[in-house]
């Protein structure tokens, strides 16, 4: 054998959801299985615009080598963003990423020993989950609610060996499109600073609220405590990769040294493009409409679950015989619970029969996954396809559910 | 203690390379030490056209979140360019990364468990080491003369504990500028054939030749024993972050999970640009004109050595007492050798008051690092500069030397 693995390559595997969309990308399938941001709301035009300043005014600096902290003036953008989430961050905190994946990797690297414990909510974001993976940890999840991680549950999974940290998804919450709670927010940082458990606060959605912003970030209630990710992703596009990651002094000198062993630094092409577009308040006349576009999307949705399951769906009231779901307020992923007897992993093929396709939530589990439950995506089909495809998943329900009572 | 680093983390170190550029980052002073193409051959009006055609052609499929893999049309115009080197290779087998940088951290992650014997040139690339140390592989440093590697110190090492891998650059390489020869060549690819020693080829210089093409590349001579590492930054511009890797199948679907895992992907919009800039043969007009420039700069080098130290500087020719120097065929660098009895790590502050610099050899060791070797870049410098700067280098040499036979 030419080849020998090293052993966290064994603990590697496909991505459970990329193979989902290999399968569900048939054409004529509406789809609610990806995480994919509308297209139409990527500034086409902005970046164009921005691309040619960039490359006109200082294209061969734009074009070689940069630091690996990241291009200064987006630093200093970001560390000035963060204040409406009741952050104080100077720019030498912020870290430019390659997309905030990355931001994971870098991480994993730092702060996961094989065996190590890390502490994720259930379910989690299943990026997160391989971000870590290969650095061998045991990934414990932690008893959550519509309201977020349980806090003390929180705390006793922290006792004995202490967890390397905690990893939340404190706004619309992929996958369950959930959002922490103020109550649940305080205790959680309570929680970390008196117990020294380390934060990872990931927020790449947090920007896309409908009616009312979101609290304050959780790194701004114990910042030694916190390390916080953003990403530009979802509010200008993701194909930039661009994220970044925001650190306390402890540990940003061993982030930076992963992030440059890693690979050198972000594209600085990317970096500069994105601080041009950026620049005299575009995002705040920008991320409106992205609001505003998915606020009525999700609305569409639920307004069509209500039409085709005949009531509104809120959490266990609906009763365990019919779909029951959540109502986000932001984001892009509504979280949904088969009746009692289905199983959506085994209901996919029947859905993408009916030209539908989801993603099971079993994916998203550290352990012991809900084979109920499932994610459904509005931001990427229009309000037409929405219609289409919600009746579509109800036929292919009440068919399973006609099957199971044969049996 | 809130934050407890993982043991790899306390391996990993700030860049020499780094902070040497820090301290000779002083206005005023002629630099030979980054590792930066020279500005001039970024092709800024290109990268201008293509991307306003990508934008305004395929915007929101640039924009948007992408195949782990890589961009279709960009893997199969790398496929197609290798066969240039020898190589006959499916698109299937080449995986886009953020720089060649991530190839080599995406090799550490999937090969390298604690301990693995992990095989390197002496010298070898700081940035390999790097990308290695995380993973905290025993890396052995192998004897090497000016023809690359020595093929029997190679067998000898990897006898016993098989190492899980060794690390060439076979062309112009960083920091020696040398070239491994045909009768290297085909000694290590038959060892790696023989042996079952799986070789990671980086080739980020190969196209910077002066007067002939290198050889074909090792992974044509041994494909299923080598991965081949290549980059877009020396030939196009490195603020793009765009490299790729073409492996074997026995490890391919190893390297994807793990860039998944690490980035997602590489930017689409950066990958769509280059592919843009890259079809109607634009490299073949492009290149040479590198080519040129560098050829131009490194023959100014070296006749302004020649011109100050009084003799043409070649191998070991040049006796004990003065500074000796290699003559590359090819790249951007070049490999000097200090009279008996100075150190490069003691002479670099004494330059930089002479206003110049360079980087010590002893950087590029994995182990026992020679003292008097230190590296020149001729391409970041315009001719002038490299007169005036060899110049005082050559003052610094005469005085150090005058101090030295006082004591």
């Amino acid at each position: 054998m030419t080849w020998q693995l090293a052993q966290r390559a064994h603990k590697m595997n496909p991505s459970v959801i990329r193979e989902i969309l290999n399968v569900t990308e048939k054409p004529g399938i509406i789809s609610f299985a990806g995480g994919l941001p509308s297209p139409l709301t990527f500034p086409v035009e902005a970046m164009a615009e921005a691309t040619q300043r960039v490359l006109s005014q200082d294209g061969r600096a734009a074009l070689q080598y940069a630091a690996s902290e990241g291009y200064g003036p987006l630093r200093d953008w970001v560390a000035h963003d963060l204040k409406k989430l009741g952050m104080h961050v100077s720019p030498d905190q912020v870290l430019i990423t390659t997309g905030s994946q990355q931001g994971l990797d870098l991480i994993a690297k730092i702060l996961i020993d094989a065996g190590s414990k890390v502490l994720v909510e259930t379910p989690t974001y299943l990026g997160a989950l391989q971000a870590f993976t290969p650095m061998e940890p045991n990934i414990v999840g932690v008893a959550s609610d519509a309201e977020g991680i349980d806090p003390e549950a929180l705390a006793q999974a922290h006792q004995g060996e202490a967890a390397r940290f905690v990893y939340l998804l404190p706004n619309f919450q992929n996958p369950t499109g959930r959002t922490m709670s103020e109550a649940r927010r305080a205790a959680v940082a309570r929680v970390a600073a008196e117990r020294n458990l380390p934060i990872v606060e990931d927020n790449p959605y947090g920007d896309l609220w409908f009616d009312t912003p979101p609290a304050a970030s959780l790194a701004s209630r114990c910042p030694d405590h916190a390390v916080y990710l953003g990403s530009f992703s979802k509010i200008l596009a993701p194909g930039l990769r661009l994220g970044y990651m925001v650190a306390p002094k402890a540990i940003y000198p061993k982030l930076l040294q992963a992030k440059q062993a890693a690979d050198l630094h972000t594209p600085s092409f990317n970096q500069r493009v994105v601080a041009e577009v950026l620049k005299d308040g575009f995002i705040d006349r920008h991320v409106p409409t992205i609001r505003a576009l998915y606020k009525s999307q999700c609305e569409a949705m639920l307004a069509a679950l209500a039409r085709e399951f005949g009531h509104d769906g809120h959490g266990g009231e609906a009763g365990p015989e019919t779909l029951s779901w959540n109502r986000p307020s932001g984001g892009m992923f509504l979280w949904t619970r088969l009746p009692e007897g289905l199983n959506a992993v085994d209901l996919l093929p029947q859905a993408v029969a009916h030209n539908v396709a989801f993603v099971p939530g079993a994916a998203f589990y550290a352990s012991e996954p809900d084979p109920r439950s499932l994610r459904l995506s509005f931001v990427t089909a229009t309000v037409e396809q929405i219609n289409t495809g919600i009746a579509a998943l109800a036929a292919t329900v009440r068919e399973a559910q006609a099957k199971l009572s044969k049996k």
